[in-house]
């Protein structure tokens, strides 16, 4: 069974190349866009408190817009890793372990900033 | 063999339980992570040309910072598809489809631009 | 008495002048670097909730973080604006006009989304 | 003559109060308007390289899209610096300074990354 990243990455190539887009495609670009539809998921939110955010996301219709920009994202990050040359999903569990070491459980419990290192 | 998205979930989904930072992970957090996480990508390439960003990357020392960058993108948005009930490789092939029709090959070749609706 | 920010953008003129800098500060790089600082100013608060951020704003050490990450949003604004030949008090002018036709006050009044055009 | 600053903050208060939008603008939910609207402007200019941005901001039907985008980060951030008992002027002016002095003129010529320190 293939992998469902690979899978989209291929998709997304495809779409990309019938329309000639890989000029438009460098990295400084891509990143680009991965920010600007970040802020566009980031704009759905800005007026919501915290403690509301997770029953307006809920509400179907909300959800759906949201979803939406979520996947924006995840495609303008998966388009900048096929041109960087980046294995997303082997950098992800890269930068867990790494996080793993500069938030150790016992200290970090609750605690959402950094504890200092020993 | 397990699915990459579901399987590093997982993974997020522990290191966050032993931590017990759900607590800071409502839509709206995870929503702003998103964006900030985005923002230090894009710190990475503001100075380099567009012309100049694919070889830029291809440098090891930037290539593993990048990589790592687009991780922490990767992991806050997969942080939010699991908190916020999204399907996130559906929603992208969704979105697709929709860019599909939005942009169709013959008269978006080459141009990134959204033709004008028939 | 001169304008203050005619004075900013003097005072950064010379700045960046003095690092011979322009080369950089093409106004697609300045509007990379405006997203940037600005997602450094979001990650302060992205684990606040929103009925404490207030409160720990006022906080001093966080205060003067704070403070200074907005005046980097600022400096990048500027920046921006006297490359790309925007007058910005003039064009923030104008945007508040343009909000005052697209939200009037009696049907906007304690809503944030915009009320449905007559 | 009165500041330019202070006068569109006086503008932006107005605003808000007719709309009863206080509520709504806390610091948090501030700094993620300013990085929802610098994404805004960002958007712009993704698919633009770096040498064509000059150029394409001159074309006057993009100046004035790109002047009221500028418009709108510059108006999100007073509000933000109004809520949080900012200065943004004096924040900007301290900010200039220590630029100066982590990049001396001599050694960050022509350079954008920081020099090491001495």
């Amino acid at each position: 069974m293939p992998d469902r990243l690979g899978e989209l990455t291929e998709r997304l190539r495809e779409f990309v190349a019938e329309r000639e887009w890989q000029q438009f495609h460098d990295p400084k670009n891509l990143a680009m866009a991965i920010a600007s539809e970040a802020g566009e998921l980031l704009a759905e939110y800005r007026w919501i408190p915290s403690g509301e955010s997770d029953r307006w996301t809920a509400d179907p219709e909300n959800h759906r817009r949201v979803a939406l920009e979520a996947a924006d994202v995840g495609i303008s990050l998966l388009l900048f890793c096929d041109r960087a040359g980046v294995d997303l999903a082997g950098a992800m569990i890269e930068k867990i372990e790494i996080n793993r070491q500069n938030y150790p459980a016992e200290s970090s419990r609750g605690r959402h900033t950094r504890p200092p290192s020993e």
